[in-house]
């Protein structure tokens, strides 16, 4: 089977649509690609940036004579979108996602999905705090992980191809069930980015303390925590709305542990705080042991390095 | 008065003290430093790296014929070595610290300076997650506030020869009461670092998920969180023993406003995420235009670059 697509429809180009088309204009991996875009700026930065050779307002006139179909969309999106696509899908063709939540994909997109292709949920786990089309860049997936989540039944030959596919983009590839994706999603992702929001929206409410003493002295770290608070709201929400029930199990976990660290606070029991800020930093170092992340002193960068 | 001080006694030789060692010699403001750590393999490094001049296991040694004293040790130890120093302290020297607690260090130092020398606690507001000898670098102060606590009394001419001496480092210099600083801190600095430990330590005490998934998928804004968890862990257990009240207050705060976050999600209420993560973002851009924090996409960045 071919490594190469004929035609991939991207369905939505914000930050990790843009990147895809960035990336398979670099490393390969189809002869054209078309796109779809809701907003009429959109579509014309998309042709702008030459990011795609045609640009539809419409996901059905964008997904004739595709065999790779991705979804770009917020969660939320996704569902109508494959409701209106699913007459249309080409025989044979791979329809995936890139969302963040599988659970909910599964859910609202797989019911209208017809026979005749095949229909693989999938989550990069790339990103960055930006969004939009121009926010895009050909390496984004460079070394970062790709998570298939394919249904039981689904031909193996399909899913090598579009692993394959993501590897020629940079990625690494791991499987997983379903229901564990939107587990560890909670955990790695949701809730640092719940957090996040939550410590922009505290120091914002303060009386005694002003919000431009807190950004005046955010190097102090409160500018690391906030960091992926810049992210896009509807995604983000969208996000929250879709994996319920995991992101309050990992939320109630968080807030137990908080509640542990507060009394040691409260009763100056510096020996529990030391043994749970000593665990932290050898967990933390193994992130970058795995290359994940780089051991730079990235917090105190000099701001004025633009790049 | 002179902007260059004779010499210099920096005691205690980690991030910070290092750090004002390098940028000493890169953009001066004293003629000698010599310098004071407990640990001898310190030492040996401080002199290997030509950090100073002359090195102590005593910090009695290290102020003698010093004008210009600053406290670089974790805040707990502060108050042993200024009780030790006090007698020897030169008439008419400065003492400073740059400790991220004031009050604590108001209450446990200013007693043993003598009235011959000039007590002004400061605090540099830069830092990075790594600390040591060897983790210090010229131009971590550079563009970054400093703040100063002077006591009610204090010489103006001796505030401003320290602020001069801030100011060649690279800094720039703001002042405040002790009280408002500790405040301030508690939201900008000690409550970002209790979030980064304990979301680490959240993470790792799951069952469903292993610490292994946690680090293999941290792009997805983990590693944004708890990058600051690397930090010195004797260092923050006195920060949280000695700044009690203030981040108990930010503390509560944060903790009422995730339990509205997570009521928010439990009901599906998608228009209080979607404001307040809105608000949020518009927060976040703040800190970027105040050039504490660059907009380059940071999060999604090449770990293989190791700059």
């Amino acid at each position: 089977m071919s490594a190469e697509f004929e035609r991939i429809a991207v369905l939505g180009i914000g930050l990790i649509g843009s990147s895809i088309c960035h990336a398979v204009k670099k490393f390969g991996g189809a002869k054209d690609i078309v796109g779809h875009a809701k907003s009429a700026e959109t579509r014309k930065i998309a042709l702008e940036l030459g990011l795609v050779s045609k640009v539809f307002d419409s996901p059905v006139d964008a997904v004739k004579g595709a065999d790779l179909v991705i979804l770009c969309a917020p969660i939320g999106a996704c569902g109508a979108i494959a409701a209106a696509i699913g007459p249309t899908i080409e025989p044979g063709a791979i329809v995936t996602d890139v969302g963040s939540v599988k659970g909910a994909i599964v859910r609202d997109c797989a019911p209208h999905i017809p026979k005749h292709a095949h229909f693989i949920p999938g989550h990069p786990i790339a990103g960055t705090e930006q969004s939009g089309p121009r926010s895009g860049f050909a390496d984004l997936f460079q070394n970062r992980w790709c998570i298939l989540t394919p249904l039981p039944g689904t031909d193996e030959a399909i899913v090598a191809k579009l692993e394959n596919f993501w590897q020629r983009l940079g990625s690494k590839i791991d499987r997983m069930s379903v229901e564990h994706h939107d587990l560890v999603l909670a955990m790695t992702s949701h809730l640092p980015h719940l957090i996040a929001y939550n410590s922009v929206a505290t120091a914002a409410d303060l009386e005694e303390v002003t919000q431009s003493e807190v950004v005046k002295f955010s190097a102090g770290g409160f500018r690391d925590l906030t960091r992926i608070a810049a992210s896009d709201p509807t995604m983000w929400r969208d996000v929250f709305l879709n994996n319920k029930e995991a992101v309050l199990e990992m939320l109630g976990r968080f807030m137990e542990e908080l509640s542990m660290l507060q009394r040691a606070i409260r009763w100056g029991d510096g020996e529990t705080l030391f043994n749970l800020f000593t665990r932290a930093r050898e967990i933390r170092k193994g992130i970058i042991a795995a290359g994940q992340d780089t051991a730079a002193p990235d917090f105190g960068r000099d701001p004025s390095h633009k790049g």
